[in-house]
């Protein structure tokens, strides 16, 4: 069991994690508790997590949808009007189980239901483990604009329990793992050294989710509220937000989180070249790794425009003047840059011409 | 002028108050700024604002109909898409040019837009000038529940301009007037001796401000989530509450929320007596005053059953039982008293007995 200390919370991790939880719950007496899930941990999660921790086997199952699409203010309504059914009082508790979509929802309803009520996490995702469950930031998407309505409000709580990656799928635990390359490459070289190494066949999850959520928590903890430092965690997220947004505003299925942000950081990538003196050679690296686990988002479906117009609306921006977090080298941000929109269009050019060759290749 | 100092921004009160608005949007360097109005406030306080604070002319304005009826999830979020449309960003600012329905929206919308931008609130009301523009509370009605879904955030700073309620009709000021008696009833025996005394023809109102907004910061300052002193603020609105949201959801000419409140302030005081030790002097010198000046809710049109089922979504209910704030003499608040529903009814009846007494009388 390893234990990270946030500012006003902790976050445990590991197998035994179910003790923490119990122990949790008989120090706080809360009036009711309600367990937030999707589809997906409804039928592979939730079962374990009652039968291990009892004071839950009372608890009213709240059931949403998973998936992007799904992380709409209509959504989060039903859920405050579920709690209003349920007689939710500010004395009661939201268990968020699932991924990052969830408990961004889940979080904000809390969060805002009676001017606030508890919540603690239980991410099932690996993209939840070592990123959106911790750091306080919730929120909703607003005509496909990601996370356009939000809070920063802590959970409680955070519990991870690494076996229940075992529940997800290859393409899932891809989206969670640029999380953790973005993780690397914004903070520590170390650490970019090991993922660069990366074995599919036996990862040592439980350590690569405790080095990410020590680089995260040491980053939020300087900049709770995105004023400077916090902005490094957006490292391939300008690009990768709007790509994510073109794919939920257009016909086109949706990509998950992690697929659109690693294009991202590709982007951002051939940017912190240009821009902050990333090396050609660490560029090079980078790009190779990437292409080496993720399928090229096909751009051909991609209106190049329409992404810059979406990157008008990142809530790093200041003045109409699009914002990027970069990478000076391997493990090391520089926030606050600004790039033209040729630039841009250049990156995706990039992009474009680097995963050609890589399919010509195959 | 007049200023109090808040735990996180200051209020200021006067005829001057403009010159504060010119320093402090002069020391804020925001990316944009966008005045919420309502139809009055656009037609009887906006030209004057405009006029007095240069920054402000170039200020966009986004225009709300007035009304608790319009405090909804609705029209937030149409206030969220204006604001995306209009570009703002976290470095922007709103203005809240209005009453408590106002200010209760645009701080909530404002707070939760990308995670977060400023707001200060110019309050134009009686009601929001003595009360709803400090201590942080914002918030919406979800089906006719008041204040179902919100926050505690703090504005960055209150101007109050008491000219601003030769706007009001006579209504309206009696509407604030009841949150200035209920200031007196819970904490400042001398004040309450100064609000029998009242005379409406010529009030001092920049004392009557200052008086209510000492008294209330006080309590905010002491405890500014609500877990225990500052419910005495909720004293009368338990009822009061109650007693709006019935009118709003029935086909009833709705109530202004100060109407509510002192119906809600006559039955609470009622509570008082049988719970709370206030002597039948003071119950009797509280009636006689609110029937003064109040024309008493018809009670012939409420269906007490459903006032009580209305209470039982009240925020400071704990474990479904119904909590209030009581007096225990004028000047002293007591929180966390539980009435039977028994007594609850019998509040009802007293007040309309007394109700009729007087109408018996005219």
């Amino acid at each position: 069991m390893k234990t990270i200390v946030s500012d006003t919370y902790n976050v445990y991790i590991g197998k035994d994690v179910f003790n923490q939880i119990n122990d949790y719950l008989a120090s706080n007496n809360y009036s009711k508790i309600f367990i937030l899930v999707d589809e997906n941990t409804m039928q592979f999660c939730l079962t374990e997590l009652i039968a291990r921790v009892e004071k839950l086997k009372k608890a009213e199952i709240i059931e949403t949808e998973s998936g992007e699409e799904n992380k709409t203010i209509d959504i989060c309504i039903q859920m405050w009007k579920a709690l209003t059914e349920l007689k939710a009082d500010r004395k009661s508790l939201i268990v968020n189980l699932g991924g990052g979509v969830l408990s961004d929802l889940g979080g904000f309803a809390a969060s805002t239901f009676k001017r606030g009520m508890d919540y603690i996490n239980i991410p099932t995702t690996l993209l939840a483990q070592v990123d959106a469950s911790i750091g306080g930031k919730t929120g909703l998407d607003l005509d496909n604009f990601k996370n356009q309505v939000g809070l920063f409000s802590n959970p409680k709580a955070v519990f991870i329990y690494p076996p229940y990656l075992n529940t997800l799928s290859k393409k899932q635990i891809l989206s969670g793992f640029a999380e953790v390359i973005k993780h690397a490459l914004i903070a520590d070289e170390n650490y970019w050294n090991q993922i660069k190494n990366f074995k599919p066949a036996n990862p040592d999850w439980e350590g690569i989710i405790y080095s990410s959520v020590v680089i995260k928590n040491n980053i939020v903890l300087k900049d709770p509220h995105e004023k400077n430092i916090r902005k490094s965690l957006n490292f391939g997220h300008t690009i990768g937000h709007a790509i994510e947004t073109f794919f939920l505003e257009s016909e086109l299925q949706p990509l998950l989180h992690g697929e659109a942000v690693a294009a991202g950081i590709f982007c951002e990538a051939f940017l912190s070249y240009k821009k902050a003196g990333l090396e050609h050679t660490q560029l090079d690296e980078i790009c190779d790794f990437l292409l080496k686990f993720y399928k090229p988002v096909n751009f051909n479906q991609v209106i190049p425009q329409r992404l810059i117009e979406i990157m008008e609306q990142d809530k790093k921006n200041e003045n109409g003047q699009i914002m990027f977090t970069l990478i000076s080298k391997t493990g090391n941000a520089v926030v606050n840059n600004k790039c033209s929109t040729e630039l841009i269009s250049e990156s995706f050019n990039f992009y474009q011409m680097r995963a050609a060759m890589v399919a010509s290749d195959l």
